[in-house]
């Protein structure tokens, strides 16, 4: 099945192993798990020491799905089920609901898998598309005007990659009202979900309030755990019901050890969210600071998220940008054509303040020959 | 994207965990990473609790690549690409290389998503059956009468599950040259492939005699470690790259900790393999001497794989004489019916000689019934 190039994918992969600065990274700060255990009193090396290697539970244990429902406000274990990583929790929600003809809307600039595989599907594609100048926020009526008779499902990430768009809680509403009119599923990635730097509490998930509402999330990013590939949905339970059936195509289980430290990580979130939490708030401060100082580069902060969209004002395409910087100073960042949009580069908010402290001058004396 | 249920793995995880004798289990007993240490000088422990926890090298790290071409005669890393276990390996091999339209021949009964799968993206199916009355063995010419113009893949489970076919490495050059004719791809799903106990040596590898030969395998059957959900393709470099693009939409990696356990294991290969021909062998033992005394079941015992498709003699569907057995004896099968083929019962060569034997004695007096 033919599928366009995954172009952020395709962009890390090929450039984030040899950087000095990774000023783009989405993930926390990954821990280990000699980190891990000084979270929790469970003796973990024991324990992961004495699994036995098999598939372990099909669906997820029990014990994991009661601590992922600790996310949430409403739902039940029925209404969760496991997958590798959220990519993969995206990738079965699509294939299990979606047949070539039908219609999806999705948000633009957005996570490329949102809209470019249901289009590999065969299913026919509406772009929101986000505007900086209205802090990338959408109206509603940007959504009312793409809707179509056969609109099978909104496809959102929020808060978004790469704009770090978030929807308030007026606004899921309304966009759950349209989402009704055309008996529409809405499937929200809300892997960026959980380090609000304003609110500092758990933002509404769409999950809470539609019942044909699907959302997905994992460790990757706020919980700074990507190496155990540990995804999730949450859905209506005839629609996790039709995903376990389909998942045994394509992932059968995540193994007992992923689901074993997926729950110590869980278990532990508040104070895995506060280290997160603390880490995003600093680089939010510090990219404040140093925007004031930088008239080469502009920027809407988002509220929550770990990523934001970095606008520099230089003539210069921003794959070019991105090499020429890498190349002369070893700062590694996503250019904004990965996410189909000119003169922006992705910008996390993840690494140690000291670090990205160093990268943000090092970028500023870089960009003093543009001057 | 409609689908047939996965009617053996459906099997599995509904009826599996409740059971006293685990006749049917395809992986060999699986082991523990306290097992796995007792096969390396490697501190396991030490380096898995320090490993940062990302993404991980997202292809594969150059170790565990070398560590799997060591199973194969020809290849190099650039032939190598990973997956999440060998169903994940043939979704990615299906989903990147096949359209819809397009035709794929595949074995009855055999492994339901190497039929199933490209049958829901639209690919017309022709299946070549075969005949317990021929060992399980087809001919050439049964695959000769199926090729089309548009024939795109033949896709193949070799051992295959349930039956336990092997094809020789004659067979599989008069396949090659059938294939060539129609410059069509051969997916061979090799998952099985490492415990002969007629040979004892490791047989021959599609990947090894045909430049459009694709393999997959995993660390869950013959290495005994399903929970690792480590799986591997292997084919040509054009093939690899398409499928590494592919795989951004799917899993993105494997993460650090399966990278590196899948190292120590592959890197063991030797040891682990003795021990899983040795527990196959003494299974295949016991069963003809059993098959000798019970006059109710037969079967062909295959060569190589860790499973094989017990007739019974009784009339009565497999999935009602599946369900009475367990709830009986706690017997657990998979019956024939989830292959598509009613009076047979997979049998798994997996467990210890005293389980097995416990399991094959209460089985038989369970049989007495329909004497």
């Amino acid at each position: 099945m033919k599928i366009n190039e995954f172009d952020v994918e395709t962009w890390m992969t090929e450039h984030e192993t040899h950087c000095q600065y990774n000023l783009t990274e989405t993930c926390v700060s990954s821990l280990s798990l000699n980190d891990l255990q000084k979270y929790t009193d469970e003796d973990i090396t024991s324990t992961i020491m004495n699994i036995t290697m098999d598939y372990g539970p099909i669906v997820g244990s029990s014990r994991l799905k009661k601590a992922i429902l600790s996310l949430y406000e409403t739902g039940h274990e029925e209404n969760i089920t496991m997958a590798h990583g959220a990519i993969n929790a995206n990738e079965l929600v699509i294939i299990s609901l979606l047949e070539p003809g039908d219609h999806i809307v999705s948000l633009f600039p957005s996570y490329q898998q949102m809209y470019d595989f249901p289009r590999s599907l065969g299913c026919e594609v509406s772009l929101v598309v986000l505007d900086e100048e209205k802090n990338w926020m959408p109206s509603i009526e940007d959504f009312q005007k793409v809707m179509k008779s056969n609109t099978k499902m909104i496809c959102l990430n929020s808060p978004n990659n790469p704009t770090g768009t978030c929807f308030s809680l007026d606004f899921m509403k309304e966009l759950i009202d349209l989402a009704q009119q055309y008996d529409c599923y809405i499937l929200c990635d809300e892997i960026y979900r959980g380090v609000n730097t304003v609110t500092k509490q758990l933002s509404p998930s769409f999950s809470d309030y539609y019942d044909k509402a699907i959302v997905t999330q994992s460790l990757s990013k706020v919980f700074s755990f990507a190496g155990l590939r540990l995804g999730w949905i949450k859905g209506p339970s005839d629609v996790i019901q039709t995903i376990d059936l389909r998942r045994d195509y394509h992932i059968i289980s995540n193994g007992p050890l992923d689901d074993y430290l997926g729950c110590i990580v869980l278990e532990n979130k508040d104070k895995i969210i506060e280290r997160s939490l603390n880490i995003c708030e600093k680089n939010k401060e510090l990219l404040k600071e140093w925007l004031e100082n930088e008239p080469l580069v502009s920027c809407v902060i988002p509220d929550e998220g770990t990523v934001c969209f970095l606008k520099y004002h230089v003539n210069m395409p921003s794959k070019e940008f991105c090499l020429k910087l890498q190349e002369e100073t070893g700062i590694f960042f996503v250019p904004g054509s990965a996410f189909g949009v000119e003169n922006h580069l992705r910008f996390g908010f993840t690494h140690d303040y000291e670090y990205v402290k160093e990268g943000l001058t090092t970028f500023s004396k870089w960009l003093n020959q543009f001057r």
